[in-house]
């Protein structure tokens, strides 16, 4: 249960904290910004909540370690609804905040993903692919038996700020459907329509990362356990 | 003693020069230099302070560690005395600098928290008590018996900065009652009439964060010592 | 065979994401953003990919390798192969992105390297040289057996991301003959008549790093085998 | 001998690489670019050269040192000599790229330090001597035996950025005399009139920091060899 709590409160906090930094400050703070919001928030998360769910947080990296054998059915269940849940929650107490706190949402749109202005629909799907992709490729490198380091939590954190770089301009960048869905239910117009890329295109890129680990680390040298960082 | 010279110390350092870094120069670094100049302030503060006091700096990790059965009350005490003293001698020394210096303070209030522009009242205590969950969450996790890692350092330090990227807009981020009052005793006014709101939030911040941690990692294989950070 | 893939992937990736940031967004990211994708993609793609094989994805890294006898030739000349078919996808891809996908080239050369503007040939010669002498410098020195560190990803990525911070308003920054052909070769014009800069000047910075080496590193300490990080 | 082609090899990058970043690029990088131009070149090069000579590439670094009893007197003149002429070195590279080169000096000075605009004489020499001391006293910390850490070279160079984002708007930011006067003297004028300033307040910082440190430290526990990161 303690796994359920962890995936459930990270998400939490990669929505509220790292989406709200577009919804709070986009304007002051820029796409830099926010990128370094993603990725400093999910490193720091990534070892606070590692070492008790392996800190996936986002169903796309679930999907890739169910895919890579690394969890079973059951706990990969378990996590996606955590995640969406979490997912939820974060883009609940961003609605909170825009509307108790007095505080203007600069993004317009509570932070969800869409397409449309810089990428068409299939610019937008091929995008998502590849940068979710790059992240769940690495997250499942650097968590494998033999790719395993310390500074799992540090690639993980860090390619997700460089994600961030590249794809805010076109869609914002989803790369997670839990941090997609919560956004677009509060936001709901052509957003909560747009909502399905931003669900399927991530889990395709999840399972390409996991269907391209065997060609770089032999299976049968990768932990059937759950990841977890190594301690030095 | 070293303990107490220690924390008094790194107080001062976060607040004269990460508050610093805004009062001479937001309008040129702007908010994203600001945040990296209190994460990396902190992350190297961390590893040179760590082994000497656990690097608080900041009473409500303090109160945190504390309720997580990590210090006792006397070194909680003494810890805070030390922050406050730290903080106010931060804060005096960019008030020398803004006056015996000629240094222009391009925030007007020496670097101060405040709300009511771009969030009201109720909205700056949530934030605050969020943003300060958050950071003393991730810090209690790194330094605990289970969590320990050689990057609670870089957590701690660079959750601090993302913390500061969310807030910045909202109310310039305290999470730090040491850091809060210190600028607004010399700012006085409107401000000092603010401050009790970062001193209170933050600290029900890091009495949630210190609630929510057994929830994630079993109370019972936590060390009862100060948190250090170990060697690899 | 890993090896190959491996060099080819993250080559692929190093001008598909990295490259892609300045195609798709330096008009909003800056420079300061591309050189973080850069260098956050690197290390990310390091702690990945350096298990298998070194994590070069960089002919003039490759090139250093081969003369500090960390690799055989064979090994170099697979790794170049591997890295310019990389770096040729990588570019293909964000080709189909300006096309297929609506996104428009705001650098106008698909993220080409070119002199000219900011500074005539023999200075981009020279930066080049310069700035990739650093590169490999750094490269062969935390990946030799005495300087061998798990820090050597994050000083190779963030080294990239500083040359990048000083070069791109002088040259766009190559220091990597496959990151440069791939997109002059779509570009096409002036920009591919310059590219022979790009990808000379970068193996003469290798070779003088690898040169360099000796002086500083007794070259009987170094392992004979492929550099790869060490974990903890 | 490999440890003074160590430091002046690093003193000549620093240089080079970091003042260039604002020679070249001040304008479109801003003092965020430039201030983590000099912490990934100082980040990449402790870990490179550290194992060498300790990396301090500053003299004021070395004053503390040889004040702490990490390095003798003979040593420390070796490295003064080495990072001096390191530093010239460097600031002759930036003089041939802005003449020979055709490169637009976007400083005016060969980033040179100075004061008189922001800050006068006064608050110039205190900001220098404390910006030198958070510096020196990082760096003492996380190499002494009892505080020594794989993380020593993140710190470094992590606080030399975070020293930067402070110090820029005000001076520029020296804390290092190496670093000032290679570029004051091919500035000249009042730039080389001011340059004692930038001489002087360092080294004091750094006199300051040695100071300090058995406040936080037991002396004994230090070591008296020179200082080298540790291996995980």
């Amino acid at each position: 249960m303690r796994e359920f709590w962890a995936e459930l409160l990270g998400t939490f906090c990669l929505v509220f904290f790292a989406v709200g930094s577009a919804v709070y400050g986009i304007e002051t703070i820029g796409f830099v910004g926010v990128a370094l919001a993603f990725g400093l928030v999910l490193l720091a998360l990534y070892y606070a909540l590692g070492p008790v769910s392996g800190c996936h947080i986002n169903p796309a990296v679930t999907l890739g370690a169910l895919l890579a054998k690394r969890i079973d059915v059951a706990t990969a269940v378990k996590y996606w609804i955590a995640q969406f849940i979490g997912g939820f929650a974060g883009a609940a107490g961003l609605k909170f905040m825009t509307t108790a706190g007095d505080v203007a949402d600069q993004t317009g749109t509570l932070g969800a993903n869409g397409y449309g202005a810089a990428v068409d629909l299939g610019g937008a799907i091929i995008i998502e692919i590849l940068l979710t992709f790059l992240l769940v490729f690495i997250f499942l490198a650097v968590t494998s038996k033999r790719g395993k380091t310390s500074f799992a939590g540090a690639a993980f954190g860090l390619v997700l700020a460089a994600v961030h770089l590249v794809g805010i301009p076109l869609t914002g960048t989803s790369v997670n459907p839990a941090r997609s869905l919560g956004p677009a239910l509060f936001a709901g117009g052509e957003v909560l329509g747009q909502v399905w890329v931003f669900i399927l295109a991530p889990l395709v890129g999840g399972y390409l990362a996991a269907s391209a680990q065997p060609l770089l680390y032999a299976r049968e040298r990768e932990s059937a356990t759950p990841a977890a960082p190594e301690e030095a």
